[in-house]
């Protein structure tokens, strides 16, 4: 299940802190002289897990990982693994998505989410409803949001690429810019345990743009993920050194 | 996230396996004189896991525990963490399910699986599309289906209580008699770590019948689930002191 390719192994060690069987890499960044470690967890070829064990730390050598677990169960798991694992002070979960243009969103944005929440698990029973949203907010950073003047908006998640009439009307419910296959998922696991986490999403396609998802996905794919590599490696200098009420 | 009702403590020792703040509860039906272990994992109001360290043990006294974690994320993190903490040989995904009268299903039928798959995570793109549907086969038990005189069907599983049009077409593509919101997420990483499951599954309500899904579900919940406790314990008594190739 699980293949690399492209890896950037310079000046890392790998690590196999996972139990045998899951489809997961795990790499660590070696510390630097503040004695700071951060982790990178690859569980999709569009998505990437940083845990930082402490808020300061070196540089990030961002890595590639092409694993074709996507979606929220795997997305939980690795979650779930790497937190009981790693015991990380933060997660950033970074990845692709696709933008709503009627919400100003185009190819290559990078957002910083605010509010994350599923749009494909529909349970019309009181309590159930919303446990089914799973309406979350990312851990409010403002000043790393003025710092790299990033965009902001609420992204929708769910385990379809394409977009169904029901999953527009809960995305749409869910005020959502954007829509990808992992974020409201990792975010529930970090509530859970209460680890504070950010998400950093670029656009790879419009969902109400004139080219079919799945072409337009993968034709965008390596110029998006090497914008969203800039984006993240500039959230982590910015993180870098600093406290969380600082962020 | 995690309330408790009507539990049955009576002969059973509360175990504590979990991380704190999971919303998962794990009971240990006492060692019998075989010296066998059954553990009873549950996450919703309709759906046990059990855990079976050995092939030979006791009756089970079924626990029913009121947990409001429905869905496949959830399902995937407790099979997940009970197969670390647990390492079990045989895991029995027992819940609810909604019936298709069309392909037979009636209100109380309790089915054994033969196969599961996903009916709400369409990915169109070659090798994910396949990784989407996660089409698997439950652990082969033709003499407990003999011995039981069990209904056998397929299951397909999805996030949500009701059913879109392309929902209906994916549970159409599965061939699925049945389709409930965990099983093909207990499979899939009961695969991962080879870990046989067998899967039972009652009937609270008819998809294609004439009442509302959730009105249907509420209304039979507790008559249904008192059918699938008794045809758990019969599975459980089937398999008591028996080895794989014997199921």
């Amino acid at each position: 299940m699980c293949s690399l390719a492209g890896l950037k192994f310079d000046g890392l060690m790998q690590l196999i802190r996972f139990p045998e069987g899951v489809p997961w890499v795990s790499y660590a960044v070696p510390m630097d002289t503040n004695g700071t470690d951060i982790d990178v967890v690859g569980h999709t070829c569009t998505q990437q897990e940083y845990e930082i064990h402490d808020l300061f730390f070196a540089n990030l050598n961002l890595i590639l990982s092409e694993v074709d677990s996507v979606g929220t169960i795997s997305a939980s798991l690795v979650t779930y693994a790497s937190i009981q694992a790693l015991k990380p002070d933060l997660i950033i979960n970074a990845g692709t998505a696709g933008g709503f243009k009627a919400k100003g969103a185009s190819i290559g944005d990078v957002f910083l989410i605010s509010d994350v929440a599923f749009h494909d698990r529909r349970i019309p029973i009181p309590v159930f409803d919303l446990y089914g949203v799973g309406q979350r907010q990312a851990f409010s950073t403002p000043n790393l949001l003025r710092g790299l003047n990033l965009k902001v908006c609420k992204l929708s998640t769910g385990d379809s690429l394409d977009m169904s009439s029901q999953d527009e009307t809960s995305i749409t419910a869910n005020d959502a810019t954007i829509k990808d296959m992992e974020g409201a998922a990792v975010a529930y696991v970090a509530d859970l345990f209460k680890v504070p986490a950010i998400f950093v999403k670029a656009v790879t396609d419009l969902v109400d743009g004139d080219k079919p998802t799945a072409e337009e996905f993968m034709q965008n794919l390596v110029a998006v993920t090497a914008a969203l590599e800039q984006s993240v490696s500039q959230v982590i200098d910015f993180i870098n050194g600093k406290r969380f009420s600082e962020l």
